[in-house]
């Protein structure tokens, strides 16, 4: 609790958030365009009178999903202890079925959704079978017209491991770095056939996933060697041959976050640094 | 392969379907209305040049799904065999995503989707956890705004099955039977929490499955006694106390048939002969 020092007193509030990002136009608000803030603000605002500073943990791009989103906003303590105990299942009354909340938590204002961070995990699904994308999950899911091997997909993602500069898979911001740390990128075929990419890392710059899927793809269907993606890590800008694969395979998973809310704080002021190296 | 009297052979074409049934106003094709028929029937007949008697096992209505929905066409066999090798692959080209054909397979005309079915088999998914539905699976899971108990859910469920007169269950149709035999009603719970039904019987009168799980669920959540939906078999018409669950929880996941050929015409006959029953 914290007082902004007109008197009254402050909750941080962390929601734990998941959004099928059809038709939304991605996280960020835009004035006259449907986005998951904008409508988690609208209607957080309703239920509190009032809140600010909505902060994301990873802000997804149009159409990507996420079924373990987080993000944390700042409001009246004596409103939220008047709604704390009915909290999600008002929300679940106001919010469209595309946006859900599962929890909410009151948080010590050294937590930040974003910086305090430890990792960001991505699944990327892929549907390989010929006939296209399974009917109920065509809205989450890439139809490939290819087959898939997985021995060459785990190969070639193998090398794009651990702390590395994915200049070649990044849009290019200027003062911002570049080099990244994954320490998970595997591929699976689960018992329905779906093949699903996992990728986990401190943080990603924007579309570095859809990059990384993007440029195992074609080597996972034969059309590019297996060394191929690893080979891209030596580039110093944006590598156009790799194709960003499509938004809607890409769901946030999960965040993860210091267990011991005492580094928080810790944890955001290195993100805040390392975020500054070029 | 048949000889319609033209001297052009036809063939006739069973079909493995799946769709979401969201955006389409059920099967049955209606003029100037996106229906699932309609659809399907338009890609046939562009790849076939023309095809004939489209039928379907199960004519779901607005805003049901099919994972195993089968259906069968006639068409010209010269035609066939010229797309045969690839007709899967044309199809998914050429169907929008929320339509899928899975298999395609050349039957004896004997083979009939609708009235050689031994049985169909339905799923209909429920999310009691309060904050609603996944956000991934909403458009295919209803959110019960109770907690659900699968053993009260199982206890009543038991007394529906076998064969009966469904008629409290059933939309009235003039000079159709309301007896099926309902051979599985049984409740599950999902390792993700969703609560799934599982219906199978010989056939099904309209909005029979939604009117099944409709009854049982009030006493899931234990506002209805759990012999509640027993009793009901006793009715002559149709119970306007039993609410009719909404239909996007529902989807069609199998359709069975005599594993011999041979026995299809003889299945057909006495599935036309068992509905004229009064």
């Amino acid at each position: 609790m914290a007082d902004d020092g007109s008197g009254v007193s402050h909750v941080r509030i962390r929601l734990d958030v998941g959004y099928d990002g059809t038709d939304f136009v991605g996280w960020a608000a835009q004035p006259g365009q449907r986005t998951v803030a904008g409508t988690l603000h609208d209607v957080l605002d309703r239920i509190l009178g009032g809140v600010s500073g909505l902060t994301v943990a990873g802000r997804t791009d149009a159409g990507v999903h996420a079924t373990g989103q987080v993000c944390h906003v700042d409001a009246r303590a004596d409103r939220w202890a008047a709604i704390e105990a009915t909290a999600v299942h008002r929300l679940a009354g106001l919010l469209p079925a595309d946006v859900r909340v599962y929890a909410t938590s009151v948080v010590p204002p050294s937590f930040d959704a974003r910086f305090a961070a430890l990792y960001r995990r991505y699944a990327y699904r892929i549907s390989d079978s010929g006939w296209g994308s399974p009917v109920l999950r065509h809205r989450d899911t890439l139809a490939w017209p290819r087959p898939l091997s997985l021995e060459r997909l785990n190969e070639a993602a193998a090398a794009l491991l651990g702390e590395h500069d994915f200049a070649a898979f990044c849009r290019r911001k200027e003062h911002a770095t570049t080099i990244r740390a994954i320490s998970e990128l595997s591929w699976r075929r689960d018992p329905d056939g779906i093949v699903v990419a996992t990728v986990q890392a401190d943080a990603f710059c924007q579309a570095m996933v859809r990059s990384l899927v993007g440029a195992l793809l074609p080597v996972g269907d034969g059309r590019k060697a297996v060394d191929w993606p690893g080979a891209m890590l030596t580039r110093t800008v944006r590598a156009s041959e790799i194709v960003v694969a499509p938004p809607h395979g890409l769901t946030l998973v999960e965040v993860g976050y210091p267990a011991d809310a005492a580094q928080y704080a810790a944890r955001a002021e290195r993100t805040r640094n390392l975020r500054k190296r070029t």
